[in-house]
């Protein structure tokens, strides 16, 4: 597959913008890499789970006796053995934590809250005695009447979950307890005069379902908790000083008690950042002396991680009949699960975020029910509200007669553009991504043949600055080692070096990075919000730097000059009429001192943003209702891409993971609040067999606030692909779907009984 | 046991002096330190060694087809899997290593050298199955004649180990090959007049046996080939960067293809510098796929590993009749074991080293012979001299009639003195050990009794400075992680994060430090040479004051001052009217900025001298020649003693290794050139039933050149020992024991044969 290109940056860099090995890649392809739960250590040993059977409970007694009269069974644990919880509030840099409400989540506490909510824990010498022993905890609970819908989960009389619960309101007024956690409103213009001026309004409802992250990896960790306080927890995270600070807020110790080794991770969306099962392992190693390792089954990730919300949206949108957007409105209901703090927040930021749109409002609430606790998932929220929004424009554009991508490209929010929110747009690349699928041979080619259609859609989503940190250590042989604090999930080890090497003038194979330990870098936030390659990135660079003014002093030292003198460009010290490359100054500096250092810590004030433009071709097969995808574009804005392939593996599993939510995926709640299919064989998630390869067209709109242009890709892709389907849909069917999965029972039945 | 201290340093620090509980001292008592066999990696294999069984034989044929038809057997290797060797020469800090020398120790190239000798190597799915290959690995040797002393290899009819060995002679005189190596000579004066001068001359000669460095753990290693041609070992090493150069020198590889972990150590003493089976784990790894694990047995630790030089003495020393010495003469013959490259250097240049001797002449021989190449031993070679030169001194003064202590005052090496091999000494402590003794309550008591007698010795050692690499970063409870290079044996990790804490007025608990492998800390050499402290403590301080600069920033930058304006003083940064402790201000750092890395690189040109003396009282047993250590005081100079315990542990543990020396420790060679006793049970170490508690004085006479004063303190006190003990045995019995060990045997048979 050639990439497409669209591009403004300079072309003269010698290493971004090239396709190296990923440094990590042959351990990964071999086998190799150290994943959690390869670790073995003497003496380790094994936890286990004892879940809620029920969706809500009251827990009357837990009696662990018969467990622990077993032999091999070393302890057993309940949120008895966690401190007491408390409500600090940390902003984890994806989203804020209730540590209170974090740690009832961990082991539930009086009620169990959702079907698979853990309640007890127990570990012994094998994780066949342990899962045998969690089977003779007794628990007694006093079952609840549960709601899995958000809708019902908002009504009066709904079971409410939390006694305590008040809805920060919009105005102080009091409010009874509720399982509405918060109302958050935006409002930007007039809507009233923006609606009055509109000559066509649209104004339709959606629902998406719970969908779930679904990394191959299940949460896995081995803690050994010290007898001088120490503890020490190897797992698979995002990041691993937020799990540093979850823990030690949940265990009331002090940070620099906990050592946090984030091993390779197996995936994670934004599903790997809140801790699960570190806290029972770090208390079960307290409690039994050893090492203990915990690694979840399928159905607990699916049943007690994860997921993103189901949410309920309304949204109203009008325009002049040239086209011109007037007004829009939105009403949002996101579940966030058992515990209040879902993804409502950016969902109303990004609603209307593609768009220049002069008056709006926009209302969000998160509400709690009785299924696990919602988490980020790449571009949290914006592939909800972006069905919606999305869907809207295009039937408004249907009902205008104007091209969906001439309807957009007259509304594109572009450098100037306030978002209803507050904030107003850098420069940014909707515009160009428009463009570009405008340009493709794609959109040219024409698409024919009966049940077939074509879509489109935009799609939108942050890059977060945030704390990164690296170290870097100059070899004698003209290597840089390279110490980083962020996780790689997504090949940034190698997004990382590069920069590196760019600004030293080496080549991105003499860079050996490294993710290290939480003792042995600077703080760095977690590997989310498209953050890691622009922010760890600057990072480099800047140690990038620091080592250059040292090499340059050191050359200066060799050649008896001022370091004044001495010059550097792409790699080659020149001064006093001698020159030298990286790697023979490299040597040379070695022989007359001590190694060279450097250092780069960020904590950038700016953030930009990143878009996307999809194309969808659908053929639809009225006997079953199923959804062929015949052909699938993606354009995105990397402002500049940093290893292309990289940028088209972020897009191509973005827009995978967005025709999943598209297509198939969902969790089936039984009446009883039960998941029926918490398991890869009845998850439907898309394989290589149900799309075809996803063509890309990266578009590079440099960001004027990184020194090469970098812009997150690591998420927005997930957005368009709903709206995109379900327009296509539309133009193959005349019908648009507005609930989420779109799935063949569905679509059948729509087509059948005209639904 | 209360510390006498002698004491010239400044009075203020605040954690310089106190004695912290060490940071990883809960995780070795508990048994959580991770040593390198309590690696387990997944698909791990187990290598095994076939070793010579004679000490010196031509290797006809090596038949390894039976050790791989075994099921199970995975690979094997000989020197034929290891690159064609070179003489490329590295100076590792703690010697020179000749590349072509190693790698045929590492596994015998055509002639097998000595009984132990590593021929060939198998690995297999375990380690049982290993040791059964290895046994059907059919080698066929031609034995050759063999010689285990060190005069029989110098005689001209000696069988000759290597064709190509030219003594590397004074002049250059074209010499035939011979197992003499090389030939040293140092001059001072002149010897003739200087003996001429002299009242009394007393010369002797001396012996001294094989001893080993008798580290509990055995060589230990895991090695992972990457199918990336990327190499990580794990290993049990006193220097990680220099196994990494010795790694890639051995197996044409550039370093940055390889990391290398260092692993918890249990023991080095200079033993642990260079690589044994770490290219052969290596090899056998790239050669099955798997990683692989080889420890060594102890017969092979003893019989492969190690050890010291067996050695011949004679020194001459003439003295006024006032007692101030006037020429001294050395001719030293050390064993190197099967390769060139002892420790004869260094010998030569402490033998006179304790003195102000005007005239002076030294010759060393480097000889080879039919044992395992030997290796740096706590002050290398400067045990065997004292043995020698402290000897003669004693009988000088028992000559002259002057009070041992007396007679080495007037002498002693001070400010300006020059050694006999050039350099003239700075600063140092030899008068102000010499008159702790004397002030000593052990000095002043009187020994009465029979059989019963008191020795006193000098001893001396280098300090090196070499490089060291730390970084250190800020968390924001006001604690700080230290990521170090060198290699923790003694307690460094402590002694380093201390000057780390004293710069920055934390205390030593707020430092958590951590040793690094190869790609996550700057190139830093051996922990060796008495350096670690000194020069790695220099680059903590460096990182301290790197982050106290930036401390100043943030703390300019929270109270809108300059950077001028802020002071700061025992850890409290005070600016604008306000103040703040270090952790108090770390909070506030965090919540406005970028972590804060400090990072310290050093290089000191400078080194300084250690020095001690010991006091002894012993009683001999005349029925059984036994000698038991009724008291022993051992006096030295720490310059500054960063954490006195560990001070005192370093002069405890080097005195009772130098009474192994003097006392028991020696190889028992037979007639075949093999070692008798290669086990613990045989070879007999000093046990707490052997020595009663040993006395310390630590003196402070602070290094002018470290901005605390320290001076390496691991390495001198195993100097005394020897010489000490034999001149209190002179006392006890009027008999004067030349020859190491004093065993019971040979201490019977003087008495009892007058010898």
């Amino acid at each position: 597959m050639s990439t497409e290109f669209m591009t403004e940056h300079s072309t003269e860099y010698k290493v971004i913008g090239t396709r190296p090995v990923r440094h990590d890649g042959s351990d990964k392809v071999t086998g190799k890499a150290v994943y959690t739960d390869d670790l073995h250590l003497p003496n380790m040993a094994f936890g286990a789970f004892v879940r809620s059977p029920h969706a809500h409970a009251k827990i009357v007694s837990i009696d662990t006796s018969q467990a622990e009269d077993m032999p091999g069974v070393l302890a057993t644990c309940t949120s008895a053995d966690l401190p007491d919880p408390w409500d600090k509030v940390d902003d984890l840099g994806e989203g804020c934590v209730n540590y209170a409400h974090l740690s009832g989540n961990v082991l539930a506490r009086g009620k169990a809250l959702y079907k698979g909510h853990a309640v007890a824990a127990v570990v012994a010498t094998d994780s066949h005695l342990a899962e045998e022993a969690a089977s003779r905890i007794r628990v007694e609970y006093e079952p609840l009447p549960a709601t899995t819908w958000v809708l019902d989960a908002m009504k009066e009389d709904a079971p409410l979950l939390h006694d305590d619960l008040i809805t920060h309101t919009l105005d102080d007024a009091p409010a009874k307890p509720s399982n509405i956690e918060s109302h958050i409103r935006f409002e930007k213009g007039n809507i009233e005069e923006g609606f009055a001026a509109a000559d066509v309004i649209v104004e339709r409802e959606f629902k998406t379902a719970t969908v779930h992250q679904g990394y191959i990896e299940p949460h896995v960790s081995v803690a050994s908790w010290n007898e001088d306080g120490r503890l020490k927890i190897w797992t698979a995270t995002q990041g691993s000083f937020v799990v540093r600070q979850q823990m030690a807020a949940l265990l009331k110790m002090p940070i620099s008690q906990i050592t946090i080794v984030p091993c390779e991770i197996g995936g994670g969306f934004g599903g790997k950042i809140s801790v699960y099962e570190q806290p029972v392992a770090a208390v079960l190693s307290r409690k039994c002396g050893r090492p203990v390792k915990i690694i979840m089954r399928r159905d607990e990730v699916f049943e007690a991680t994860g997921p993103t919300p189901g949410s309920f949206m309304r949204v109203k949108i009008g325009a002049t009949k040239e086209g011109k957007l007037t007004a829009g409105e939105a009403w949002l209901a996101f579940d966030a699960g058992a515990f209040p703090g879902g993804v409502i927040g950016p969902g109303c930021m990004c609603v209307f975020s593609c768009y220049d749109l002069p008056n709006a409002a926009v209302d969000g609430f998160d509400v709690v029910l009785n299924k696990p606790k919602t988490q980020a998932y790449r571009a949290p929220g914006s592939t909800h509200v972006a069905f919606a929004a999305e869907s809207v424009i295009d039937e408004l554009a249907v009902q205008l007669d104007i091209d969906p991508i001439e309807f957009r490209l007259k509304n594109a929010a572009v450098e100037g553009t306030r978002r209803v929110d507050g904030p107003v747009y850098p420069r940014v690349g909707l515009v160009e991504c428009l463009e570009a699928v405008k340009n493709s041979e794609h959109w040219k080619s024409t698409l024919s043949g009966p049940n077939r259609g074509r879509g489109v859609a935009c799609g939108f989503w942050f890059n977060a600055g945030l704390k990164s940190s690296v170290t870097a250590s100059v070899n004698p042989d003209g290597t840089v080692t390279l110490v980083e604090g962020s996780t790689d999930i997504g090949g940034t080890r190698t997004s990382i070096a590069m920069q590196l090497a760019e600004t030293l003038g080496i080549s991105a194979e003499d860079v050996i990075p490294q993710v290290a330990d939480t003792d042995s870098v600077g703080f760095t936030d977690v590997t989310g919000g498209s953050r890691t390659t622009f922010a760890t990135g600057l990072a480099a660079h800047e140690a990038a730097l620091d080592i250059q003014r040292q090499m340059m002093e050191r050359a200066a030292q060799i050649w008896e000059c001022d370091t004044g003198d001495v010059e550097v460009r792409e790699g080659v010290y020149r001064g006093n009429d001698e020159s030298l490359t990286f790697s023979e100054l490299a040597l040379k500096a070695d022989s007359v001192g001590e190694a060279i250092i450097g250092r780069g810590a960020v904590d950038p004030q700016v953030s930009t943003n990143a878009f996307a433009v999809h194309l969808v071709d659908v053929e639809v097969d009225p006997e079953t209702g199923k959804v062929t995808i015949l052909r699938y574009t993606a354009s995105q804005d990397a402002g500049t891409a940093i290893h292309p392939s990289y940028v088209e593996g972020q897009i191509q599993g973005g827009s995978v993971q967005g025709i999943g939510w598209a297509l198939n995926e969902e969790y089936f709640y039984d009446d009883d609040g039960h998941v029926r299919n918490a398991s890869f064989l009845d998850y439907r998630m898309p394989t290589c067999y149900d799309v075809p390869m996803i063509e890309t067209i990266i578009v590079e709109v440099p960001n004027p606030d990184h020194p090469y242009g970098v812009r997150g890709v690591g998420e927005v892709s997930i957005v368009p692909p709903p709206p995109a389907i379900a327009s296509a849909i539309q133009r193959a069917t005349g019908i648009r779907l507005t609930d989420l999965p779109m799935s063949p029972p569905k679509l059948w039945r729509a087509i059948n009984n005209g639904e």
